[in-house]
C-alpha cells in the first residue's frame, strides 16, 4: 500500500513553500527526486536545495533519470508513451525502494493540478494494479507568482478569466467570451498571432526565481520588446519558462 | 512613504502559509485585522490564530470594523461605494497608526489576485495621494484548495479551463470554448441553469477547514445532493463558501 503525495512547491523561489508542504515532505518515507536533462539542471538543484532547507528528518531521498519525450510525431500521442515510460519508472523505483509500501513524496513544479502530468502519471499506477493512494499538497503556481509580481488582479472585476496554452492561442485565436486570458507553455511568443489594438500584456520570465524578469504595456509596443528579451534570456540561461495574462479592453473602456 | 504587503493566507488551513507569508508577518511594522460581522467571526478568528501562531516578533496588531457592502441598488456601484468606504478606513488606520509610514500588512483569503478586492482599494489609496508601495504575497487560492481536495488535475490535458462567478454563469450560460469551468461565487447552485447532459461536478465547501465538504458525480445526480447539503451546512454553520468545477465530455469521450 503506497500513500503517494504530490507536493506543490511553488515556481522557483523556495520561499513558496507550505507548511503542510514542509510537514508532508518530513512525514515521507522516500522522496523520489527526477534527474532532469542539463539544460534543466536548474529544476533539479531547486528541489535539492528545497529537501536540503526544509528536512528536519533523515528522510530517504532517491534520484532517478526522467525518460524523455518524443520530439517529433503526433503531440497528443507523444505525452501518452511518454506519461507510460514515466509511470513504469516510479514503478521500478518504488518496487525497489518502497517493497513494502508507505509514504512516497514527489516534488511538483508549481501546484500539480496546473498544465502537469503527475496525477495523471499516478492514476497508470493505480491501473497497473498497485494499490496507490493519491495526497495533493497544493502550491503557489505561476499564475499566482505572475499576478503577484505584477501586483495585478487576475480578473476583471466580478468578470471570467481563461487559462490557455500557447498552443491554443496559436490554433484557436482569443478564446470567445474572455476578456483576461493567461497564456501558459507557450514555446515562443503566440501572441503574435493577434490583433493588438485594446490588448495589455503582463508578462514575467522565471517567477521567482534570481533572474526573474518582467515586461508590461500595450501588447503593440510590448511585443517585440519582449520577444527581443525572450531570445536574449533564452540564450543566456540555455531555457525560459514564461508566462503572460493579457486583458482585452471593455467597451465601456474599464477594466 | 508606506510599503502595502498583501499577504495571501490560503483559504481557511493556517497550514497553507508559505514561508514567504511567514517572513511578510514577521518584517511588518503593523498588521490590520478586520473585524468580521458575527456569521463571519470564523475568518477574523482564523487570521488570529495565524497571526499567534507564526509571529517569532512583537508586530503590533489593530483591528479594525469592515464597512459594509449595500446589499441593494446596482451590483457594480455598490461595489465600488464598498471600496471607497474600506479605503478611507484604511487611510485613518494608517494616519492613527503608521504616521511616519512603515510597513502595512494585510491577511488576504486566498490569493490577493482572485475575486479579491484589496488591490483595487490599495489603488484608491494611491489615487488619494497616499504614497504607497504594494507587493503582493501569493497564497493558496480556494481552487487549488479544492484540486487538491479531490486530487484532481484543473485543466483537462493541454485544454483551456475557465474561472467564473454564479452571476455569470446564471446570466451567461455555459461560456463558450471551454470544457471546464470552475464556478466561484456563486450564491447558490447557478449549475441549475445548465442542461446536465455530459458535465461532471466535483464540489467543495469550507475547503481547508475542519468541517471541509466535498461532493462529486454527474451533475444530474450530484446537483440535487449538493443543493441539499448545502442548504444544511449552511444552516448549520450560519454560513457557506463553496466552489466548484465542471467539466464536459469532449467529442472523444475523454478528459
Ligand atoms: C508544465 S507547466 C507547469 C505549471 C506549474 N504546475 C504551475 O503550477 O505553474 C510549465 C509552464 O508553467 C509556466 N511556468 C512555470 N514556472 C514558471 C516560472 N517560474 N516563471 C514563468 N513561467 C512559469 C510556464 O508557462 C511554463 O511553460
Ligand atoms: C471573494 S472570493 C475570494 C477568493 C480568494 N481570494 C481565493 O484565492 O480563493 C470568495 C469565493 O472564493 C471561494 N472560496 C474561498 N475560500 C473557500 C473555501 N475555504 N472553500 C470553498 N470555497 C472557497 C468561494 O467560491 C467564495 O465564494
Amino acid at each position: 500500500m503506497i500513500e503517494l503525495h504530490l507536493i506543490g512547491i511553488g515556481t522557483g523561489n523556495p520561499d513558496h513553500l507550505t507548511a503542510q508542504a514542509t510537514r508532508a515532505m518530513n512525514e515521507a518515507d522516500l522522496i523520489l527526486l527526477p534527474r532532469k536533462g542539463s539544460a534543466k539542471s536548474d529544476f533539479a538543484d531547486l528541489r535539492r536545495t528545497i529537501c536540503a532547507t526544509v528536512l528536519t528528518r533523515p528522510v530517504r531521498i532517491v534520484e532517478f533519470d526522467m525518460p524523455l519525450r518524443a520530439a517529433d510525431g503526433d503531440y497528443a500521442q507523444a505525452v501518452n508513451v511518454w506519461h507510460d515510460a514515466i509511470a513504469t519508472v516510479w514503478h521500478e523505483q518504488i518496487a525497489a525502494h518502497l517493497p513494502k509500501g508507505g509514504r512516497l513524496a514527489l516534488l511538483v513544479w508549481g501546484d500539480p493540478s496546473l498544465y502537469d502530468s503527475t496525477l495523471r502519471i499516478a492514476e497508470r499506477l493505480q491501473s497497473a494494479g498497485l494499490e496507490v493512494t493519491v495526497k495533493v499538497v497544493a502550491g503557489i503556481t505561476s499564475i499566482q507568482a505572475l499576478t503577484a509580481a505584477h501586483a495585478i488582479p487576475l480578473n476583471p472585476l466580478a468578470g471570467p478569466v481563461t487559462i490557455t496554452t500557447g498552443r491554443t492561442l496559436r490554433t484557436h485565436g482569443w478564446p470567445v467570451d474572455a476578456d483576461t486570458i493567461v497564456v501558459m507553455l507557450d514555446s515562443g511568443c503566440a501572441f503574435d498571432v493577434l490583433d493588438p489594438r485594446g490588448i495589455t500584456i503582463w508578462w514575467g520570465a522565471y517567477l521567482g526565481m534570481d533572474h526573474q524578469a518582467l515586461e508590461h504595456g500595450a501588447l503593440a509596443a510590448a511585443a517585440p520588446r519582449i520577444a527581443a528579451r525572450r531570445a536574449a534570456l533564452r540564450a543566456r540561461h540555455g531555457w525560459i519558462m514564461d508566462i503572460y495574462l493579457m486583458r482585452k479592453e471593455q467597451v465601456d473602456g474599464s477594466h
